[in-house]
């Protein structure tokens, strides 16, 4: 594990009971990352913490000093449960402010499917003062982005449709490239000219991940770096250790 | 959100760079957070991060002094990004040492597969001195306990093995039990009277999960708690809330 010079890096808070009581299986922290590895950002860290406000205001402040980008999901609906709004303002020392553009859209919203504006409803229209809104493409209630945090829904399809609006917001580095090479070997056979390989190329990430499926030992070769051709020569040289172990190499990135 | 007394509190720390890259959906969460309810214990945090020495062990140290019970998951097989069990040791200032317990488990699961136990296998030997080993009941290579620290595999099928043999050193409270029941109402319709009943169970957690699918929202309302009786009243009054709402509420408990 070579550390990479001028990485932009970045940490995901999902917030939720749901999630730690293992109710709800998280489905967000997946689709960040691939988001990111194609902006150039490297997911560097997870957190998964409950819906208790000291908690979310401890977290975030740790975590926006350390990474160039956090981003949060759950807790921005319009129930007694959703206090990540209110944690958030605490937590930068701002006002929580009803923000009059993201009033004017759940008017909008509720107007249009002829129910009312409660003031539940209301709740989302909070944000810490100063916020900057986060399109919901799907059902209207917005997140927000204050400085470096950017604060979203926890449904999947709601989080998933802000995330891909955040694209120029962001200012990544260069993209994260993969390969991926599967052999039918238990970890063990690979692991020394796997390491052997790993010295010679310091700048790649190379990561061994075993699968063990009804009785049948397998791994999964993931190499991670930004440069084609040095990924490319590096998988051939895995590909070639493979052979040499009597088994063949099985080419395992999505077409 | 009222505070439990005495409650007995565990972290996760799934350690291992194909999670945060997307690659690998993490599985253990859910797998430990439901063991841990039966258990009596309750999973109060969960972290993902990558396999970096300095990282691991400033994790591990923060957590285990901070929650009764700490579990990892990840990065003690046999390649050279298998760097958890070195950490740990490092995080606790203990020697790694082989066990010899454990290179005996794997002389005798070599030995029967016809497989040569090389330097890399005999890596997953290595514990901290003074650890007791965690069985794995499918493929032999154990994980290991350092006073409140359980560090488990990463593989899903091989981590459940290792959690579920651990019953018995782990000191729980009351299992915590649940009540769902969904409704087919937007989240901003009942979130008014949920508050209400919030307040009126206060030794609950409530916990209000929308979900839009098909361009229809619905809702989960979670009902956690230690005392089936007072977790019927409320799931009662909530029935009659979603009726009150014009809607039929939904048994969502499995059964």
């Amino acid at each position: 594990m070579s550390e990479k010079k001028q990485e932009v890096t970045a940490c995901l808070i999902v917030i939720g009971n749901e999630i730690l009581s293992g109710r709800t299986k998280d489905k967000n922290l997946p689709y960040l990352a691939e988001r990111l590895n194609e902006w150039g950002v490297r997911l560097r860290e997870a957190r998964v913490i409950p819906d208790v406000e000291e908690t979310i205001v401890a977290t975030l402040n740790e975590c926006r000093g350390k990474f160039d980008y956090v981003f949060t999901s759950g807790g921005i609906g319009p129930t007694h449960d959703d206090i990540t709004s209110a944690a958030v303002a605490k937590a930068f020392g701002l006002k929580l402010i009803r923000h009059p553009e993201a009033v004017a859209i759940l008017e909008a919203r509720t107007r249009s499917m002829g129910v009312e504006l409660n003031e539940a409803r209301l709740k989302m229209a909070e944000t810490p003062e100063g916020a900057t809104l986060i399109e919901n493409p799907v059902s209207g209630a917005p997140g927000f982005q204050v400085e470096n945090v950017f604060v979203m829904a926890g449904v999947p399809s709601i989080m998933q449709g802000m995330v891909d609006g955040l694209r120029h917001r962001i200012a990544g580095g260069e993209p994260m490239l993969s390969r991926t090479v599967g052999a039918p070997l238990p970890e063990g056979e690979l692991a020394p000219g796997l390491g052997a390989l790993q010295d010679r190329f310091p700048d790649l990430d190379i990561g061994s991940y075993p699968s063990y499926r009804q009785g049948r030992f397998g791994v999964s070769i993931v190499m991670r770096g930004t440069e084609d051709g040095v990924l490319e020569r590096a998988a051939d040289e895995l590909r070639a250790l493979i052979r040499d172990l009597g088994a063949t190499p099985v080419e395992e990135d999505a077409a």
